[in-house]
């Protein structure tokens, strides 16, 4: 089973508009030198220039599960999957939803043969969103988030606790694990507890190098 | 197994209040002398005065997984409890939650051995609620909520597929089906199709004789 | 024009089910023997046994504008109005709200002759809550809510450029300003700055002597 | 003053990507011929692929006013400024924000002197919109939206009245209407009314020819 990276570039200024296009560069040198699936999470705006001018694998950061009709301002999974995406995250921590709209969501990614990725808090809520049975779940721990304390140090069992849950509920559905995850050790770990791959940010978007600390990043796996 | 039976005033001017008790009053008087397990869930202003006056469990109609602190207009599990409730409602149709808040609101109403009904739209959110391990999952298609149309008649398989979904993700939890429902034979066959009892409102809150249509509810088991 | 003080109990144990009580009767005597309006915000679930047990004035924490009917979990004026309350704050900063559901709100509370106070959380949304016509707006900056520093100190300008901008837009529309408000000198400061009055909580709820805090409140006025 | 036309592709398919640009074609073209103002607010993943392709001004159906960091999701008004809008609906009546967050995303267009619309439901919370300062002020009542019923007809007083509260409150807000408009006659009818022009969406989407369909709008000015 391949190792997953997923670059969320969140509304970081170093992650706008031709600033994404430069992460997805990045994204792809790294992927095709290393032999890691890396994808990245540009802002919405940004989908349809960053998956034009880069080979990469592109993720929205949201998506309703919302029809065609009257829904102004919704993200459209047929608007998505024409500008380029590949799938979405659903739920991220910074954007949650309710849980008929996550299922809604993950129903019509699937529908469109796009991949899920549904954010969660806790071993509970992985196990939940398990239930709904998307390609990946990512638990997060919100305090973790953006600490720069990764999440595979401070909270272990959290990771495994998660693998178990959702291995009980659907084996067909994988984990990531994000939080504070930037460097080789700290994927390294995750993949060790259990994980297939990390969910992550501004450790590296907010680099001085993203390129190298990406190249860090899957250098001991 | 007793069937349950959960009375929803919803905001309706029939089940507030005044009202509120003497709807309190026909459930308790049913209950008795049908031998079924009757609660009442009032809105919230109402549950203290509810719970005060009329012995019958009563339900909040909400709750926040919120603690104690700054979190102004919220519904605290303790104030719920000190005024009498012995569990909530968790994201009805009409009060959706996300996924992260549906799962600390069934933590806090645990943690002060509170009855958790979580409410679900389809099979799958069902079945995510389940991995959530509430007393209750109550299941209610939001096209038939409020429409007369009993779920056990209109789509007999979400009821059935509910149950097996809850059994092999947490058998501990019940499920419960809502919307349309209100005569006995709607009670009897969710009971056949493997439910543990209903969650109902307009039938029977909007009912010329409320104790009468409970008793007709109830005539059937 | 008379002071107007409103406690908002928040979520704090100190201000839930029988020491909401307490701290009514805080409330009343001061307000009696001083001779300043004060008001209480209990929880919604206390309001019931608040409003029953003493003779202050009661407001809701939050309310909806929704009618009877089919809105489980929403706080219905009717049912809070029976309950004893008087008024409500609307769009607390820990209870955002849409603009067409505080309008909707605003609306429901005058159709009952009961008290609005809109919270605000700058000089622009104070402008525009001033133009639904509530008897109060209330301007929290939302960086000083529960920090002890009190808004007269801090941000004196946001309290005097609050009542310029209310004064042209609505005229009757009356000035509350609260966070960080805790001492007679913050009170005495917010009328000096044009306000009528105060929106406060931790200051006095979680006070070692909620009474004598409150006396220490008006004492300057 | 001249007339303004703002289209809404909302969610319609016949809006969604190439679709998008044919209706920004369209745009341009009467826009040009009849000498109106018209603009387009195609899907977010769409405003990049428009505003590259087509020489008409785009607008964003919804933008937030969070600013660069961890808002993974949000609508950052950098991304889409970037992306080529030079605008953005605010507060759309299916995508109501809250006070404080309608505040914010106008002070975000401004501060990128770009153009606000706050869309608002009926006269009171046009007036409070008229007080945050936006560029336009479109007032829609909910259910006339996609109703066919234009506005101008069913409900003149409510644009009038938008108008004159508008008014009184910052005379350089401009007022648009919606709800229902899609011909001649609709347009000059909410011309005459006091409004400044029209916001409308499966009228002309939706159309068998929507350039004719536009051609037809501005028929009569």
């Amino acid at each position: 089973m391949s190792v997953f990276i997923l670059l969320n570039c969140k509304t970081f200024d170093e992650g706008t508009a031709r600033n994404a296009i430069k992460l997805a560069e990045a994204c792809r040198d790294v992927s095709e030198s290393a032999g890691v699936n890396i994808a990245i999470a540009p802002q919405i705006p940004d989908i349809y220039r960053v998956a034009s001018a880069v080979d990469v694998p592109v993720y929205s950061q949201h998506i309703d599960g919302a029809g065609p009709g009257s829904h102004t301002g919704k993200i459209y999974v047929k608007a998505i999957l024409e500008a380029g995406a590949v799938g979405s995250l659903i739920n991220h921590s910074e954007r949650r939803m309710t849980l008929a709209d996550i299922e809604a969501a993950a129903v019509v990614l699937k529908q469109n043969k796009m991949t899920s990725v549904i954010c969660t808090n806790n071993i509970a809520t992985t196990a939940a969103a398990a239930a709904i049975g998307p390609e990946y779940v990512a638990i997060e721990p919100p305090e973790l988030i953006g600490s720069g304390i990764p999440v595979s140090k401070a909270n272990p069992e959290i990771i495994t606790g998660s693998v178990d849950a959702v291995k009980k509920i659907n084996p067909n559905v994988k984990v990531l694990c994000g939080a504070g995850i930037s460097k080789g050790e700290d994927l390294k770990a995750a993949i060790e507890l259990g994980a297939v791959g990390v969910l992550l940010a501004s450790g590296i978007v907010k680099a001085k190098d993203p390129k190298a600390a990406l190249y860090d990043l899957v250098s001991l796996i």
